[in-house]
Parts: C-alpha cells; sequence; structure tokens
C-alpha cells in the first residue's frame, strides 16, 4: 500500500501545485494548492511540505508558478522574473542543498536558449525541467531502496529519526525507501521511531507510514534511543541527509549527530541514505553547512499549549551535522559509499 | 529568591499535607490538599509530586493520613493499619527508592513501641518521623549544593536533564542545590535545560525555578544536547537520581544514559546529586532496578492533542540506568565520591 502523493502537479505551464499539507497529518490529510510562488514559499518554509527531496521539487514547480503572471512576457522580462522567483525561493530555508540544486537546475536549463526561444517555449521547458526533477527523484528513491534493502537483516530492529519517507520526497523515501524495498522483498523486521522534537516529523509522519505499509513501528521519544539500544533491540540506524559535504559530514534534523554518537557507544552501524543531489562538493565539510534557527514557539508553544515558562531563553536549530567517522555508509541512487571518504564519494558522484 | 513550597503539613496527627500540583506548573500554580491516603498515592502516581526525595516525604506524611481514620483504635488494628497504608503507597511508583527508605524508617519508628504506647502515641510519634524527614530533606540538599557548587567554574555552562530542583524535594534540589549555592557564592554562569520528554520536567519545572532564582537558563529539546556539547557550550553536566546500586550504576529520568554517554564523547564530567537515602545497597548493580513503564499516552498524547497516529505501538520507560563508569562523581550529603566505585560508596555511607 503506498502513501498519497506528497506532491502532485494539475494542468500544464499555467497548472498549480497539490502537496499534503503535512502540518496537519496524522490527524488529518488535507491538501493544499499553491497557486503563486508566494504559496509555495510559505509552504516550504511552515514545513508544510519538508524533506530536502521534496522541498527541491516543490520549489521547482514553484518557479513555473512564478513565471506565470508576467504582465509582458518580452524576453528580458522573463529572465529577470526567473532569476527573482528563483533568488525568493532559495530565501525559504537555508540548510537542504537540494533546495538550491533544484532551483540552480531550473536556471540552467533555460540558459542559452532565451535570445531564441519565445517565453511561452521557454516556460514549457521550465515545467519540463520541473517534471523531470520529480520524475527522476521518485527513480532515485526506488533505487536507493533497492541499494540499501541488503543492509536490514531478517528480525533486526532498525532506528530511524525524523522523516525520510514518502512524504519527505517524490515518493517512496530514502531511509524509509530501504525499510520499504526489504519489507516487499518479504524480510520481518522492525523500527523504532523517534518522535523528533520539536515538530514531532517522527510520530506524525514516519510512524503514520510505516503504519500504513504495515511494516511494525514502535514509537519512542528522543531521549529514550539510548536506552532501546543498549536493551539490544537495534541492529541497524538509518537516517536521510539535508546536505552532505564532499568529505561525507551530514546535516540532517537535529538530534541526528546524537543518534550517531548513541549508535557508536553501542557498535551499532549508522548509515544515511540521500539522493546524490544531497551531495554539496563545494563545501570540504560539514563546517561550512548553514544552520537554520527556527522559532523558540516551536519548543516552548509546540503542541498547541505553552509547556515552558514565559520568557525563558530557547536554543532551537532545526538541523545538526554528523561527522563522517560516524557514518557506517552512505546509501545513494548511484552505489553504496562504504567507508565514508573524499575519494570514494568523488568518484561515486563523478 | 526562593520557590514556594514543594510540600507542607498543615495541623497535628489530624492535618493534612498540601502540595503544588506540579502537573500545573509553569502556567498555574496551584495547591493540592491530600486528606486520604489515596490522595497522597495519587498524587505521587500522577507526577503531581515528583522527584526521588520528594515522594519520600509524601508518602511519610501519606502514612500519618492513612493512620488518622482509623475506625478502632486498638494496638493490632493500628499496626496492621500501617502496614496496610504502607504497602499501599508502596505501590504508587516502583523505581525511585526514597519512597521504600521513607516508608521503612515510618514502620521502624513505632516498632517496639507498639506494646507500650497507645495508638495516638505511636501516630505522633509517625508525624514526628515524617517531620523529621522532610527537614533532614531539607538540610541534606543544602550540604549537597555546598559540597557540589565547587564542580560550577566562572563563566562554564552546565546541563542537567529533567528536574533534580526544589520541587522534587523538600527545597532546594539535588542537582539544581549545587547550581543554587554556585550562584549563592556569587559565581556566573548558564544553565541548557533539557525539556526531557515526554512530561517536559526540564521545560516546566527546571526552567522556571532557574528563572525564579535568576541563573541564566537556555531551554533545549532532548535531541539538542549533543550539539549543544560540541559547539562547546556545556563544561558540566549535573543531574538528580531515583536510585543508585553499591557500584554506583544510577537510575534517573528516561535520556540521562544517552546525556551521559553524549557527555563521554564530548569529554564533559557528568555528575549525579543525590542525598544518601538515594542508594539501595541490597542490589550490587543497576542490573536489579525496576524500570518503570508509563502510559503510552504521555507520549501520544502529551499536551492535550494527539501528535500520532492512532493505534501506533509507544516504548515508554520513565528511568534508565546510567553506568559507574560514565559517572565522574556522585554529590551527597555526607560528601563526594570521586571516583565511583563500590568500596568509595560503602566507606562513606558508613
Amino acid at each position: 500500500m503506498s502513501t498519497p502523493r506528497t506532491l502532485e502537479w494539475h494542468g500544464e505551464t499555467d497548472g498549480y501545485l497539490r502537496l499534503i499539507d503535512q502540518t496537519l497529518l496524522p490527524n488529518q490529510l488535507e491538501y493544499r494548492d499553491c497557486r503563486t510562488v508566494e504559496e509555495v514559499w510559505e509552504a516550504i518554509r511552515s514545513l508544510r511540505v519538508r524533506g530536502a527531496p521534496a522541498i527541491g521539487i516543490a520549489a521547482a514547480f514553484g518557479v513555473v508558478i512564478g513565471l506565470q503572471r508576467l504582465p509582458e512576457r518580452g524576453r528580458g522580462a522573463f529572465q529577470q522574473r526567473l532569476r527573482e522567483v528563483s533568488g525568493y525561493l532559495r530565501t525559504s530555508r537555508p540548510t537542504a542543498v537540494n533546495l538550491f540544486w533544484a532551483l540552480d537546475r531550473m536556471e540552467s536549463c533555460v540558459t542559452g536558449r532565451t535570445e531564441t526561444q519565445s517565453p511561452e517555449q521557454l516556460h514549457r521547458r521550465l515545467l519540463q525541467e520541473a517534471r523531470a526533477i520529480h520524475d527522476e527523484d521518485l527513480a532515485m528513491c526506488r533505487r536507493i531502496g533497492e541499494i540499501g534493502a541488503a543492509l536490514i537483516g531478517p528480525g533486526q530492529g532498525v532506528l530511524t529519526h525524523c522523516n525520510a519517507g514518502a512524504l519527505a520526497t517524490s515518493d517512496y523515501g530514502t531511509a524509509l525507501a530501504v525499510m520499504f524495498v526489504a519489507r516487499e522483498q518479504g524480510r520481518e523486521f522492525s523500527v523504532f521511531a523517534d518522535e523528533t522534537r520539536p515538530l514531532l516529523q517522527g510520530a506524525r509522519l514516519t510512524a503514520w507510514e510505516l503504519q500504513q505499509r504495515g511494516i511494525p513501528c514502535t514509537l519512542i521519544c528522543d531521549n529514550m534511543a539510548a536506552q532501546v539500544m543498549k536493551e539490544g533491540k537495534v541492529q541497524l540506524v538509518v537516517v536521510g541527509a539535508d546536505r552532505i559535504a564532499a568529505n561525507g559530514d551530514t546535516a540532517n534534523k537535529i538530534g541526528t549527530y546524537g543518534v550517531a554518537l548513541l549508535a557508536q557507544a553501542h557498535g551499532i552501524p549508522f548509515y544515511v541514505a540521500a539522493p546524490s543531489s544531497t551531495f554539496d562538493l563545494s563545501l570540504a565539510n560539514g563546517d561550512g553547512i548553514p544552520i537554520e534557527q527556527r522559532d523558540p514557539r516551536e519548543v516552548t508553544h509546540g503542541f498547541g499549549r505553552q509547556t515552558a515558562p514565559e520568557g525563558i531563553a530557547v536554543y532551537n536549530p532545526a538541523f545538526d551535522v554528523t561527522p563522517a567517522r560516524l557514518i557506517a555508509g552512505i546509501i545513494t541512487e548511484k552505489g553504496l559509499i562504504r567507508p565514508v571518504e573524499e575519494a570514494a564519494i568523488r568518484a561515486l558522484l563523478g
């Protein structure tokens, strides 16, 4: 059984982007139609759509939307507007590199054509590129699942953090794709899902996706991971990624670095699953990855109720960086990088 | 500035126990008067009063209350009822040994007197003992603070987990006592408080206590502790304890073991602060400490709103055990145990 489509383009160049409003899950499955670039920006910013690959896809369609209501479609105006729209969407969230990768692709796909093609033709080309990004992501996710599935042994316990599932991608996911394929292959295993404070993507999204696909899942609070490992219930950790530096240092949802340290302390292999678009080879290591700081109210008012004293200081980084030395391997659609070393990364990504 | 009294006995043997309903903090500061032993049991069970020392004190007064409405105060009935009440209160929560320690003390204090003294005299003796437990706890907490304060250097960052403050004891706390005394001594430092899922004692109680005492405090989600340590913001970890085995293995709020592992990975000393009543020398190590499992709804419905899919499996242990090897020292009212070794523990506790 598959989960509903995370993102779906409706229509042609004058169409709109329909996405699941993930802030309402698991209690409500509601769709949101984005018909302006501002709505796409807001959906990314507010985590209605989240997960590095899904953000990239949404932004690509956001470019198509942003070029729809161009009052005067002269060539110069089109190009200027393309740069504006792309620049605007780049400000939605800073950490996931797939956002910038997708927007670079969108800008590049019309480079060199702007003098010879009409704005209408260029607009169609942009839609084609956005659809390609969407379709390729689906194929990449399945391939990641196929490559990683062998890592899950029969009867094992697999721990994951945050949500790197169908909801974080076009479909199927990255870390969860590994589990979905292992399950399709008939393997029996169970999953521990960290709830992932402050926004509970693990409790709300991962637990829901696994439940929908019939994979046994036990929800835990983030601070229970060490105990579950100590009890011998976990043999493998698999998480997604928002940006991976050239040496393999990996930015992912806050808490991932801690899970990697705990896995190391218990001798449990820790894997990252991500498409090649998640790599940022311009960064030598993780020190250069910008870490988004989010609203303190996510921590103090996260559940519709104030759970901390008024005026308390809060530190709320959305991501952390796990050093490559803690990562047993990185599962990409092009193959498994193991051990995680810069030469192997550059060789595989070509 | 002191926080309000966690527990307060009003009246004589026919009195009642007034306690802060900690489930309502920090939004409401409300008191709850317990006039039956069932109300005391429920207050412990529901975490209206929590923290190992405070549970022991509440249970001691619970014994006094339980013996109030004895219909026929014959000597035999009194003794039988004492055993019943004590046995009943022992079922409220399994992990904190101070509960059993306090109830043992209450039963022992009338042993050998039941033949010579009237039930009224015995009842007064019990109240006297409960008050002694209460008063001694206050003195112990201050002493723990005085002994531990030197561990905090000027300008340091101190991380704590859950609440081991005035609200967890008669007053002043254990882990927080160390901070309160350091502050009284004029030391400037800041505290990172883990919010401590599922019941957020760190966000609701520790952050509130530190704020009330004017100590700079930054609230973080549990899964941010590793990142804060990596950024060099933490030089010391101090937590409380619910039960300490003869070898120093320490049961404390779930998540403590993970914090200890993270501290080790970053070379940060990890200390436990607890009164001697927290030690259970009948247990050779932490394997024998019973770990309370609590209602899955604490995780899935913790904030008045469902945050996980219906029917999802949940693992919700309330405590974990940190092995002695991860603990730099244990701060007790009798002195600092460092390094943590069975011989040193037995020598100090005499």
